[in-house]
């Protein structure tokens, strides 16, 4: 069977020009059929201050209304997912830019909520994956920005780990499926403060304990939630890290990331 | 063989939230396979004055610097594109956003000019053809933003008019070509200042004659010179008319537009 690697960065990479650069030219010399999903960044929030937008906060919460929506749009279905087209195209990567709107990839709802509007944040439904399967067989790379549709006209902001994951879940049903969790830690340390304290390998009967230690917490926790998830729903490896180290840990290098299995 | 509609619609009808939802209900019906590009429209110039961007004229030239490609990527290449593609949706139409760069569909240079260096703007070099035939014949409807990419890594501002003339012709080579050009009036008036003056039918030798008669002239000369240039190069025919007219003469009504032909 083949295998597809889902690739997922986040704000540390998008707004950091060189670090970004240094990860598309890694990504566009990955031999096997690859998705790129990718988040947000600082742009967004500091358009919105340029533009004197305030954020909506609601009970701690950022709320997007339709202000906030137009700027995400602008920023991660326009600036953030074309650049990244055009530069992998330089790099003979032959991509598209893709929202959850586009041929209905990923249809969503509006999140329901007993208290609080959350405004245009959507919940997904449904994954398009033979889009991507027909894509990925033309020797295109999809690059997935951040938006996805309620099928009623409206785009809705939807979370780019919950994306790369469920995209990761949807292909896992015929295709092995390798999805590549970057974020700006080089793994899962033992030791929050030491960047060498990587625990190289996980499995998911130790998740538990992991959380007992208190190994996996605060801002990790929803990370390994997304992990667990997608094990559980079929994807065979997940390896958490960070984007400089794709290319080595792809290598075989086991010295960067986490590598998550059942 | 089968005919494709290539539509290209302006700033009239995309600064028009009322005008564009009804001309994307009528465009969701067209049973034909079809083809989107839209143009810019104000809203690029307006964020540009919130921003405080000034837009750089040099010779009375509108230049493309870093600031203002920036603007028109997040505007055309996100705002515009996504909405549209999302309404489509809706109306159970099932669209793809597209600018030049994605999937290598224009590409294209920065213009060449012996006194003036435009910035990043580009003229066409390449249409991927098999890419837009390929998402027709799955029932998809390419939405093409006026955004195409010079293989380096750099999107180009490039113009709308005739990205959608180019693509006519280059489908024109395999298949049967409608090219409907909406602008602002109901098509070729014989006194400008009379909408009820449309003249229906015009051929290409009957041009020359209608420039002399100073009823093609101003604003008029660039848009035939696209016209000639498509049905010389293999298009069947030209429509030209306001996008509000579009359904009805697709259904045989020839009271509007203007339809020229070899």
């Amino acid at each position: 069977m083949e295998t597809i690697l889902v690739i997922k960065i986040g704000g540390n990479v998008i707004d950091d020009e060189e670090a970004l650069s240094g990860f598309l030219i890694d990504f566009s010399k990955i031999k096997e059929q690859k998705i790129l999903v990718h988040g947000g960044g600082k742009i967004a929030t500091e358009l919105s201050k340029k533009l004197n937008i305030e954020p909506v906060i609601i009970d701690g919460r950022r709320i997007t209304d339709q202000a906030a929506l137009d700027i995400v749009t602008m920023v991660y279905g326009g600036l953030i997912n074309r650049k990244i087209v055009a530069q992998l195209q330089s790099l003979h990567c032959n991509a598209i830019g893709l929202t959850g709107a586009d041929a209905n990839l990923i249809s969503a709802h509006k999140r329901i909520h007993p208290q609080i509007d959350f405004g245009f944040v959507g919940d997904i439904d449904k994954i398009n994956g033979e889009l991507l399967l027909d894509l990925l067989d033309k020797n295109i790379s999809p690059v997935i920005a951040p938006l996805t549709h309620d099928k009623n006209g409206n785009i809705l902001n939807t979370n780019a780990d919950t994306i790369a994951a469920e995209i990761a879940i949807e292909l896992s049903k015929t295709k092995k499926i390798i999805f590549i969790y970057c974020f700006e830690k080089a793994g899962l340390l033992a030791d929050i403060e030491n960047e060498e304290t990587v625990i190289n390998a996980v499995k998911l009967e130790e998740i538990e304990q992991l959380k007992e230690k208190q190994i996996i917490t605060g801002g990790m926790v929803p990370k390994v939630e997304n992990i667990t998830n997608a094990l559980k729903k079929g994807v065979e490896k997940v390896i958490l890290c960070n984007a400089k180290n794709v290319s080595s840990i792809l290598a075989g290098n086991t010295n960067f990331g986490t590598i998550f299995t059942t």
